[in-house]
């Protein structure tokens, strides 16, 4: 095992002061129970967003704290999901008196373990509202998910809610545009490669050197099918067609493309993805008002991709819009 | 060699077309010959600042292109220069009556090249300045290279004299800035993977399971020593020490510190470094006020890092933090 680290257990612990030490203006980090919140939190009288996972995806969640998008994330070890004491810890400092929202991708894990947190969390007054993502159409039960999994939507949440929290939206408001996201988003993704979890120290799984993995999970859980790679144009087309076949979509729609890299994807073929994407929603009649690429949902080095699709409206283009500063998205600011 | 491509001959103009497709508010792109410009190019009245290099290094040069960057980029081939053809259009392209500055790292064929084309523009009547970017401490000679390799201050001197250009600064003032970056820049890189080059369809050179390539070039050239693997806060001070050494740093002095990812590293792992990173400069003595992390400067899908430090002033300071538009970099619009 090939990485850039010192002990495997204190990867997770010196890479949150990594993020402390690069974004000081951004972040403040707890290390007992580990979690980041944006500087200066709480902010008062403002709905508070928490977020979290498993490490190893970033920069999901701790590079999306930050005006207009997360007021805390809590990094469980790498592909684990973070114990109830991090959330309640990370939703009490976070919480500025009108709420918080709990925006949870779909891992039996982290859903049991956000839950706890929202019920001690709420024994203390705290009023807690958790919206599960599900966009991810490859499969519908995988290997820590009962019902689909919470992929790319995440992102696209994380920052459309954030930006309505930021607005000074209700916690109702803000937890109905989380669910909205989700049902307007679909996501499907695939593998080159394998990674190499830290504490594992092998690869998850084998690939053969002319194999890919189309709807791969975004710890390596089985997706579809294994089969030969094949051209870029035709993978896109492979992950596009059940997304569109699977969401809201139909022709004539506003969406935002999302194309994300699961890590140890250049830049170079992302875009050359990028190209069939544009052409595929162009030839369906699709108008693709906004655009996201680049890696922002990650699979430690994994090499592949996913794409996600979300129907727009003038309300989602407007929070999407609206200003952001985070480790990882920034603009307006 | 598995890779999200489709023919090996289209990759950078479909990348290319992906950018275009991804970015339309921001760039504009020609196929034949291969350049963007920024959207609405020529920016009349201003200096224009172009540069390129082979691709495979994304988002460096094309993912700089915007507002308060680069006016232009000239991708060639993966890890080939571009053709002189390619730099005279793009230079003429992007020239908005004030003159041209071309950011060139120093590779022999970039060299060259950019030379045969600043003599093609100047011949029309466009005034040119040129200036070599060699930041890399590793070696003094290398596979491509006579004398110093251009690297991670490439990514700083294109930001800062680009602001400088927005400013309407003369033709002088950029490119002395780009020299002063340059001057006040040192750089160091390590790997520990090869990368492919789709052309050559296999690893550039191999590395044992134990194996990292310390000082390594963005195109796989060697370095200083090809030892064991070490921890990560070991590596680093190997890549600090140096870069600290070789430049024109003393205690006391306020720096950039620039961690960037080689293409194929987790951000969790480049983070990790980033710990070290801040803890030598803190023990060093250096006041370290700005901060890049993330893949600026790649080597396709390479596992490294490389560590780039910028003694900064108030100018620097000033023309760093300018509004940056671009797919890759951007802030304070």
């Amino acid at each position: 095992m090939k990485k850039l680290i010192n002990r495997v257990d204190d990867i997770v612990a010196e890479a949150l002061q990594g993020m402390a030490a690069a974004h000081p203006d951004l972040v403040e980090i707890n290390l007992e129970p580990r979690y980041l919140v944006r500087r200066g939190a709480p902010a008062a009288g403002k709905v508070a967003l928490v977020s979290g996972g498993g490490s190893g995806h970033e920069p999901m969640h701790g590079g999306f704290v930050g005006m207009g998008m997360l007021s805390g994330a809590c990094p469980g070890e790498v592909f684990t999901s973070p114990t109830p004491d991090q959330i309640y810890e990370c939703t009490k400092r976070a919480h500025g008196g009108a709420g918080v929202v709990h925006i949870v991708k779909n891992y039996t894990g982290d859903v049991m373990n956000f839950e706890m947190a929202a019920e001690l969390a709420q024994a203390e007054g705290i009023e807690v509202r958790s919206v599960v993502i599900n966009d991810d159409v490859a499969v519908q039960d995988s290997l820590y998910t009962a019902g689909r999994r919470g992929v790319g939507a995440t992102v696209l949440a994380e920052k459309i809610a954030g930006a309505c929290a930021e607005d000074g939206g209700s916690l109702s408001e803000v937890a109905d545009v989380v669910k909205e996201v989700n049902e307007s988003a679909r996501s499907m993704g695939m593998a080159l490669t394998s990674c190499t979890v830290p504490s594992a120290g092998k690869p998850t799984f084998e690939l053969g050197e002319d194999e890919m993995e189309i709807g791969i999970g975004i710890h390596g859980e089985p997706g579809r099918e294994r089969t030969k790679l094949v051209p870029a144009d035709r993978i896109v087309d492979r992950l596009m067609e059940p997304v569109l076949s699977d969401g809201p979509f139909k022709s004539g729609d506003r969406v935002l493309a999302f194309v994300d890299g699961m890590g140890g994807t250049p830049l170079l073929e992302l875009y050359v993805c990028m190209r069939q994407v544009a052409a595929v929603l162009e030839d369906g009649g699709y108008r693709r008002e906004r655009t996201l690429i680049g890696n922002y949902i990650t699979s430690l080095e994994m090499a592949g991709l996913s794409i996600t699709l979300l129907r727009l409206n003038d309300e989602l283009v407007r929070l999407w819009d609206a200003p952001v500063h985070t480790p990882a998205l920034r603009w307006g600011v």
